[in-house]
């Protein structure tokens, strides 16, 4: 690892502009964006994936790959990525770091508590909570409805007993009442944070935060509770970039995490803008496949924020294609031409619907070292029959060297401008639209089903004045549809939408399809158990 | 502020012995101690107090200006204090950073997440409680009761709301349970932290805490559990010292923070023990007043870690001993003789007790505006009777020179080389005895009267093997007696003991007498209604 100011001045970061968290880890000052933020902006680049296996595809992975590999062919990069959580890396997923030759580091700090943020974010949400609560306890002027209280408790924790609660009892320990727990990166708080452009707009968007509602049925917001300020003062590090490297020593920028079905997928809008005065490209991901990370990255996060994405990668393995083809899980490293075909039709309607946004699109094929030479080969000969660019990734093995192919692809891409990125859908119509074109022309599903509690929270929505707020779809990552065995390239399924709020803090109304977990569990056998750390601190087992 | 690394090299600390958290933060590496750990240790003092008013006394702000004015008569000197807690912040309390001109810096960074100690603490102890329901969810192997469970779940915040909750509710969420919530620094992670030698110490004792009871009632440890491990990873740097400067450029190791009532409130044996090699004086205090903080200072910390305290500051102020003396808490401004000659049997008493363990007391009149002469000089009058060196300190508006006096008469007694210190009592007896030894050479009670519940806890804790631990007495901080209307010197009491139970990791068990909050509640109008924060970052209000 280089010294993390070495790496800063690989960007022109000066030192007085780093906040050092040790030597390898450090927070981007505001007054860095000050200083450059008339600069023209960098290329700005989607790395998104195909549905993918219960493992994943890679995108991570790729992202950091490909950041190497352009930097290795003289395009001053640098990623941007978000930030683990320690729930999965106690349970089940792991870190959230890369792995193989494209890894960022100090692996071990960032997969753990990091600089801090996602406490940050834990404790403004329980906060709020607490003087929720506190109000109530204390004459409740505001008429808060015990039974309509929104806002839950945030814990950084796979904790599935949290899920369902009561909370209150005994004498004197307030009003009884049903609550929950959310995993951090479920919280509206994680979600406003990402998106806030400075300081005075994450207060703006923390006050419009809905926390409940009154005995006469009217939002209550955290700015009538008089939690913003205090919320703010705990946000106030934690909504600072931070700026780590790659196994190569490319600058990377992790801020942020929100979850990908209740809140957008992406990392934080401040660390895009500042990687973007910093780099001649930037390489950012959006959380599962591209039929949910891409397009709330395109409609939520480059709408709002006024990004415009030059290009996008999609990242697609031989095993995924197979297993979208009809594949057994347990079978997907053997051969079989067939289920590969089939499965093709994903990656297609992926492609088709990036075009959609006016990107334009380069497959990646992150490449495992059981794939077969005709397996590849199948794919690359898919891609040419689209016209789409393509090439074979092996960043895993082989770090930035591995990713060139890529690269020059995407740079060749870059090179032609051809983006003419558009949202999806206008902002100025309703809700129930908005919905409509997403599943008709991202998902290709015949239609949208409403259950009754749905349709009151759009009349709901509608009335209150946020209307015109973006959609956020809560999907499985799985299928196109709201079904997670629906593989490949479905039609003619009708989506359920089963729940509708709004996150008028987030500036998002989600939609809820199936039943979406905010809380993890962990499984019968926790990474936990099987870490160890020695007498001087060596660590193993974490990721 | 000077920048960290400056404080750092006044005693000697090298640059690559520091881990920077900004320019005016860092912890401290293990291989600093490794360094300096042959080297003779300085000189312990302790500073407590008498039993103060619901306002305070000011121990952390004796402690601080205390070793500014030793650092500036030329004795080299650090202090060692206790981290804040997030909950008192924006509730009620404010902050731990001092106040007036005996303040560290920079205080509103220690007052807020500082380098994450507490929400390392928050998340080890959370992740145990995740693996306990997770292990009754999974098959219960360990025959876990669920009615049994003693390990709660944590959060740095007041919030009593959970205090009790329910835990599980709804399909597929675990088992149906009663749970609740301490605050973080009442966590028995927080006081094993505070008690370890180091990384295997602390491994060792993570492994013996109880969490709870098997069906046949035998206890269940988190080493069965199999949490050890993943917990001390979270821990990893939380347990290296932190090193911050006050307002005078005096070096100051804040480190852990545990509870004075379920806890021995003291800061960490890891974080004193570095700070006896670096200065040729440290300066450190203990939770709550003498019968508390003293004793426990000494029959705890001190017993265990093998340090020897040179020297006691016992500070009063005007208005506790008026208090103490009768006078009503809202007229404690008021000119009162009466009532503060009755006080000084209060002062006078914990004279008495420090000389119990042979250590040299000095008496601090933390001096306030409003003071009179006549009462200052009836302190010192009674001291001066008493034989106990005394001296006014004018640290809040002075700072260093305002407690020059005091640290001559500290220096005097140190070169006296008086102090004979031992523990109070023997840990080779049964915990009952210990008890008795302090409620009848302590507080100066007529007996102990015990609940059969604690009966019956003594007799499993002396089944357990753990009857030669020392004891954590849990009591009402106003008063010598369990009472807190009690005040003054009260005699012929009687101490009610309702609970004990055992922290077997920590290594002490725990005498509740009286019900013991370990998870405060919000005012009406908290602190976090108060504070502000501007588009720069800047915050007013936070304490």
């Amino acid at each position: 690892m280089k010294p993390i100011m070495e790496v800063a001045g690989l960007i022109g970061v000066e030192e007085e502009e780093l906040e050092m968290y040790g030597r390898y880890k450090a927070k981007l000052s505001p007054s860095l964006y000050e200083r450059v933020k008339s600069r023209k902006d960098g290329k700005l680049v989607l790395v998104t994936a195909m549905n993918p296996t219960p493992a994943g595809e890679g995108k991570t992975l790729t992202t950091i790959g490909l950041a190497q590999a352009l930097n290795a062919l003289g395009h001053k990069t640098v990623a941007a990525l978000r930030e683990p959580s320690l729930g999965p890396c106690f349970g089940m997923k792991g870190g959230a770091t890369g792995s193989g030759r494209a890894q960022i580091v100090p692996s071990e700090d960032i997969n753990l508590h990091f600089t801090g943020d996602l406490h940050a974010i834990t404790s403004a949400h329980n906060l709020l909570a607490a003087m929720i609560d506190n109000h109530m306890y204390h004459g409740n002027p505001l008429r808060l409805n015990p039974q309509r209280i929104v806002w839950k408790r945030a814990m950084d924790m796979n904790d599935r007993s949290l899920r369902g609660i009561v909370t209150g009892l005994g004498e004197g320990n307030g009003t009884v009442r049903e609550g929950s727990f959310l995993i951090t990166t479920a919280s509206e708080v994680m979600a406003v944070l990402c998106l806030s452009e400075d300081i005075e707009d994450l207060k703006q968007r923390l006050g419009r935060m809905i926390i409940g509602y009154s005995q006469e049925g009217e939002p209550v917001t955290a700015a009538q509770i008089g939690a913003v300020e205090a919320m703010t003062i705990l946000l106030k590090d934690a909504v600072k970039p931070n700026l780590v490297q790659t196994l190569e020593g490319t600058p990377v920028i992790v801020h942020g995490g929100p979850f990908a079905n209740i809140a957008h997928g992406c990392s934080s809008v401040i660390g895009t803008r500042l990687a973007l005065k910093l780099g001649e490209i930037v390489v950012t991901e959006a959380g599962f496949g591209a039929d949910l990370g891409a397009e709330k990255f395109m409609d939520i996060k480059c709408r709002q924020a006024g990004l415009k994405p030059e290009a996008a990668v999609l990242v697609v393995t031989v095993k995924a294609l197979k297993y979208n083809g009809g594949a057994a899980k347990d079978r997907l490293h053997e051969p079989d031409m067939q289920a590969l075909t089939a499965g093709l039709a994903n990656m297609k309607r992926h492609v088709e619907n990036l075009k959609k946004f006016g990107v334009p699109a380069v497959v990646a094929i992150n490449h495992f070292a059981d794939d077969l030479p005709e397996e590849v080969e199948r794919v690359l000969a898919e891609c040419g029959a689209m016209q789409v660019p393509a090439a074979v990734s092996k960043v895993w093995a082989d770090g930035g060297s591995g990713g060139r192919e890529l690269a020059e692809a995407l740079v060749g891409l870059l090179e032609e401008n051809a983006s003419s990125y558009r949202p999806l859908y206008e902002l100025e119509t309703d809700i129930r639209s908005k919905i409509g074109t997403i599943v008709r022309e991202i998902y290709r599903g015949a239609g949208v089903e409403y259950s009754p509690s749905a349709l009151r929270s759009l009349a709901e929505i509608d009335k209150s004045g946020y209307g015109s707020v973006p959609v956020c779809m809560a999907k499985t990552q799985y299928s196109f549809s709201d079904q997670p065995r629906l593989l490949g390239a479905p039609e003619g399924f009708t989506v359920q939408v089963r729940e509708i709020s709004l996150s008028a803090g987030a500036g998002f109304a989600v939609v809820q399809t199936g039943s979406i977990m905010t809380m993890p569990g962990l499984p019968k056998s926790p990474a936990a158990e099987h870490m160890s750390i020695d007498g001087d601190g060596k660590v193993s087992g974490l990721f």
